[in-house]
Formats: C-alpha cells, structure tokens, sequence
C-alpha cells in the first residue's frame, strides 16, 4: 500500500470526476466515471446498484483511476493523476458516503441520492499501490 | 465499426481531455490522458515517442476512452462519454496532427510541439465500437 501524497489526496477529495477503469471478464477495460473521497487513506466511492464494475472487481481487484488537476505543466499540457491500486467490496453505508461526496461534487445543500428511501448499496474502497500521470504527485 | 453520433463527435472534437486506456501485457489497466481529434470517422491523437500505450496497442488493439461533457444529466450528474475501440498505429504525421490538435486544446496562436524540429512521431487511429457512459451518446 503506498501512502496518498498531499497534493494527490487535495486532487481526490475535491470535485474532480474521477474516470474508473476495471477488468471485463474478457480482458477488455470497462469505464466509468464516480465521485471519489478519502477515508482512512484508501479511496472510496460509493454505488447504489451491483454495478457491472463491482462483479469486475469481485473476480479482479485491480484498478485504476485517472483525475483531471488544474494545474499545467511547463509545456502547458494539463496535469493529472493516475492512480493504480487495488478495490474491495462493503455492502451498505452508500448513502451516506453520496451524500457527503454530494457536498464536495453538487454543493452544500444538496440531498443525494434524491430518493427518500435508497437501498443501502455498496462502498467500494481503493487502496493505492502507484501513482502517475503529469503533476507533482508523479515519480 | 460504428459511426460516430453527432454529439460525441462534438464532444471528441472539443477541448476535452481523453482519459485513454490500454491493457498491460500482465492484464492491468494502462491510463493516460491525451488530446483527441476526428478524422474520417475515426478517432486520432498523436504521439511522439513510442509510448507504453502504443507497444500495448500493438500487442492487443482494445482501447477505452472517456471524456467528461459539459451538460448535466436529470439528477444533477454530469455526461460523460465512453468509447470502446480498437487502436492500429501509424508511423509519421504527429506533429502535424499535434498542431492542428493544439489548436482546439490550447490555443488558436500556440505552436505545439514546442520544439523546433520535432520526430515524426506516430499517430493513433481508433475504430469505434460501442459507445457508452450518461448523455446522448449513450444507450
């Protein structure tokens, strides 16, 4: 496990969408975009349904996830980070992890999810094993 | 292979980053931002150096790539568009794709690459398969 350095984890708990890549059974990448946050040094994101990502993770743990930063380097491309790591599964606690991630990504006053009584749905938790891309957090 | 509809295509030839995925020869995802165009209906960036990304296109042509849109779906998420594909590599042509690129991305005035007499590089040329992800795009 490899500790998330500063400017990385400012990256992910602010409201930058962060691209999801796991493994099809087939070998070929599946992709979709979440709301990420920081607890306990591992990245979590929550989902209400069994999504197809989380079977992905169950038969494959390896992920990756890719963040767009702000900041340009000296050739004025855009910085981002990767991060390569490993996911694991815990049923229920989404909601509430939605709601918080809501404040950052939607705004203060925001309930999310917007359905009074959602299913208690799943918390995926990442912990990092490398980091990339173009920035301060890449080797 | 299948057309490109309208609104990704917009979105392709927009200033959005394309968050591009490979697979590693141990099955691991492989992520990097790029600079994306359209060409003949198929989707091209251009490269430099021989990239990681392209030594794994070579040895297996799935790609992925997603790109965030602008507009916001119905509960507040914002679109996003997916594209599975497959990748050939052809040498020459990137520092005039680059430049040409540069243009959407950076600037109407900036010359890119930055170097006065860059390699000819190789451009990567993608066949669209499926598209996925929340917008108009989507299924």
């Amino acid at each position: 496990m490899a500790e998330i350095p500063p400017a990385a984890r400012e990256l992910l708990e602010s409201d930058a969408l962060a691209h999801l890549v796991t493994i099809n059974p087939d070998g070929s990448p599946q992709v979709s975009i979440v709301w990420v946050g920081v607890e306990d040094d591992e990245i979590v994101c929550g989902h209400l349904p069994f999504h197809r990502k989380l079977r992905n993770i169950e038969r494959d743990p390896r992920v990756s996830l890719s963040l767009e930063g702000s900041g340009l380097n000296r050739i004025g491309l855009r910085e981002y980070l990767v991060v390569h790591g490993r996911g694991r599964i815990e049923e229920g606690g989404a909601p509430e992890l939605l709601q918080r991630l809501a404040h950052a990504y939607l705004g203060p006053d925001v309930k999310f999810p917007p359905m009074d009584d959602p299913p208690p749905g799943y918390v995926l938790r990442i912990t990092s094993e490398r980091f990339g891309g173009v920035g301060p957090w890449a080797k």
